[in-house]
């Protein structure tokens, strides 16, 4: 049971979300911004960097919907999704996002922990000062996200096929919502 | 300096600001909403919320505007923002808002750290379910905030003077700009 009175059957971040119409708005606008909108990185590369750090942060909810969002985003690709999450040096993934998952899991810990080398690393392998910057703030906005989440002890479901359809509606339709009010829809 | 090529001159979160309008209108709107926009908790109240999290994130530039804006709110009283900050279960603040630091520290480590007992006590001393809905994310946001400020090693001036008229201005006239761009003024 969540920590405070949310509407019932919203799971995760969309239960605080239907509470806080006032704040889910700048929320859903940041999200649409970082992962969705035209970027130089794909947003099947932001999902995989969102999903990351929600995996660093223990996020279940937040790590399957993302997880999901960025394999829709690759053709269905479930499992590159579970080889970045165990690890992604390994995984058939360009170099320079391995260089951004670098950065964003020293962001996960502290923004102190990137360094020098972590940029340059990142720029070697092409990455440019906007996507540097872009994964930055991913990775940041999911210390967020994640915590709005945990820290309200909303309700995950456990059925994937939970995480299929949202990842698909989310990979399709992005994150904002037309109204400013969140649907009575919002359950996927 | 900055580890991405930011526009001189401006400090802290200014500067990727700057560099990045369509990330920081949400960003500012967010801010605003959690804690400049009316709310039962007073702006002082959630200025210390905000201020105490970036004191336990070591994020010396936010931890100095929002200290210096609390302080603001709070008729000018520098002392009990050090007060806090060393140690707030001592500081001459109210037992509801103690219970929410201790809310909103749990939330610095991991939302997954807020504990029943952490609310059960919050809403003994008074709190509501807004009150601990907006306390758990201001801390997940400044998770955000200083992640962004740090994690792009922006530059943070010294000089106390600084902070007082930054958080003299934000005290004022809170965290919106009207143009959805970055005024060139915006150093302070």
């Amino acid at each position: 049971m969540a920590h405070i009175n949310l509407p019932e059957g919203f799971p995760g971040i969309r239960g605080p979300m239907q509470f806080s119409p006032a704040t889910t708005k700048p929320m859903r606008e940041l999200a649409e911004a970082l992962l969705h909108a035209p970027n130089t990185l794909t947003p099947g590369e932001r999902e995989i960097i969102a999903t990351y750090v929600s995996f660093q942060n223990d996020c279940y909810y937040c790590q399957s919907c993302h997880g999901s969002t960025a394999a829709h985003h690759l053709g269905g690709d479930f499992k590159l999704i579970d080889d970045v999450k165990r690890d992604f040096h390994g995984a058939a993934i360009s170099e320079k996002l391995k260089a951004l998952l670098i950065i964003a899991g020293k962001v996960q810990q502290s923004g102190k922990r990137v360094k020098a080398e972590d940029i340059e690393r990142a720029r070697d392998r092409g990455a440019t000062d906007k996507e540097i910057h872009d994964t930055v703030l991913i990775a940041a906005a999911f210390c967020m996200y994640n915590r709005y989440v945990d820290g309200l002890a909303t309700w995950a479901p456990r059925d994937p096929e939970v995480y299929r359809a949202i990842g698909e509606k989310t990979a399709r339709d992005g994150y904002l919502r037309p109204a400013g009010e969140e649907p009575v829809d919002a359950k996927f």
